[in-house]
């Protein structure tokens, strides 16, 4: 029976631009797990399968829920250790949650401010009013505010992301020969960009879009065939 | 035999203050390998055993000469497999790049800011003219001009510091229950510091300061008991 997972969806149902979601997709078909995703707004909280903390992804896998994306990496990794390893053992393990920091503390801080008003524009129509509110909340400024000058930021943005440059340029994938949770992580936070932006990140012949490309290649395109801007 | 290390030494022949040989230092130990290091200076460059890029670390095993920290972590860790490892298999070492790549565009990019006239404070009297010709020629400033106002720029250094911090206060090393090499690339930056200037780099409470309390303790307090400043 195929793993559900709730995932977060925009005006389009199949518009899904969560980077914590696709951090999920990416370890299920890592793992050759079939799928099949429930599309989940921001105000649905009440939809959501118990337990959970008002967040996506959740997933149910056999009547089994998990929810939190570090967790579903864990419990994966656990359940499914006969298939390809997310983590490639314990030091693995402990290296990604330095990946997950800097991707949660310099990669999507700084994408933030390049892309909150198109995630705005894409999310559904019930859920911008809460989108705007709680944003404009945590950030103490409107959301056009908030983003207006990123062409001027770009350069900074790009030079705060020399360590993941540095590392893609010298091996296929953070993980090395073959892609892993770490690629899964940085990845999401471009695929969420991706989903709903068509600002340009990087350069084109940034070493870091290379590797976006061979990540947007894996399992069929799964991630290249999500409806999206861009390459 | 135990294994001769080439080690960067200050006016006095015990100051050892090169993030590079520190690397190599704790993976030596790691390794529960014997070393005797040679106190070396910048200007000795015709001093070192062949091959090298006059820089050190350089080790000679056995006859076999290795430099480069990088690889001589790679050598000892194929040379001495059967001994504790350093990086925990291939995804470890991959993901330790990414470590190396912060370490040397975000970690050590800060510290020469805070701290590069206190290495010139100690580095022996023939290579001072050496040292601060070189630095400045590459910083387009003199040392003076280059760390002045380092007190201002004391919090935007350690709020680059967030991905280690946040991981080391989770778990007790970036390796997880156990050190290993990614955490001797982070602490020979904090150590080179350590070994050269009072600077408070990092608040007494902060999660950082914790882990490098354990670094400090490591194979009979190693680090601890080398010349430096502070705890």
């Amino acid at each position: 029976m195929a793993i559900t997972m709730y995932d977060l969806a925009g005006a389009e149902a199949d518009r899904r631009f969560s980077p914590f979601c696709w951090r999920a997709r990416m370890a299920l078909a890592h793992k050759g797990l079939d799928v099949e995703t429930v599309p989940w707004r921001f105000t649905e909280k009440d939809k959501l399968p118990k337990p959970n903390d008002g967040r996506v992804p959740v997933i149910i896998d056999d009547g089994r829920v998990v929810h939190d994306s570090t967790a579903i990496a864990d419990y994966l990794e656990e359940r499914y250790a006969d298939r390809p390893s997310l983590f490639g053992g314990e030091t693995g393990r402990a290296l990604c949650r330095f990946v997950q920091n800097w991707t949660e503390t310099v990669l999507q801080v700084g994408l933030i401010r390049l892309v909150v008003l198109d995630i705005h524009r894409h999310v559904g129509p019930a859920d911008q009013e809460y989108f705007r509110s709680s944003r404009e909340s945590r950030f103490g400024a409107s959301l056009e505010e908030f983003v207006k000058d990123r062409e001027a930021r770009l350069p900074a943005f790009r030079t705060s992301l020399d360590p993941l440059r540095r590392t893609v340029e010298r091996q296929d994938f953070l993980s090395g020969k073959n892609p892993g949770y770490a690629d899964y992580i940085v990845f999401g936070a471009f695929q969420w960009a991706r989903a709903i932006s068509d600002f340009e990140l990087l350069a084109t012949d940034d070493p870091i879009a290379a590797w976006r490309g061979r990540m947007l290649d894996l399992f069929g395109g799964l991630a290249r065939r999500a409806p999206a801007y861009g390459s």
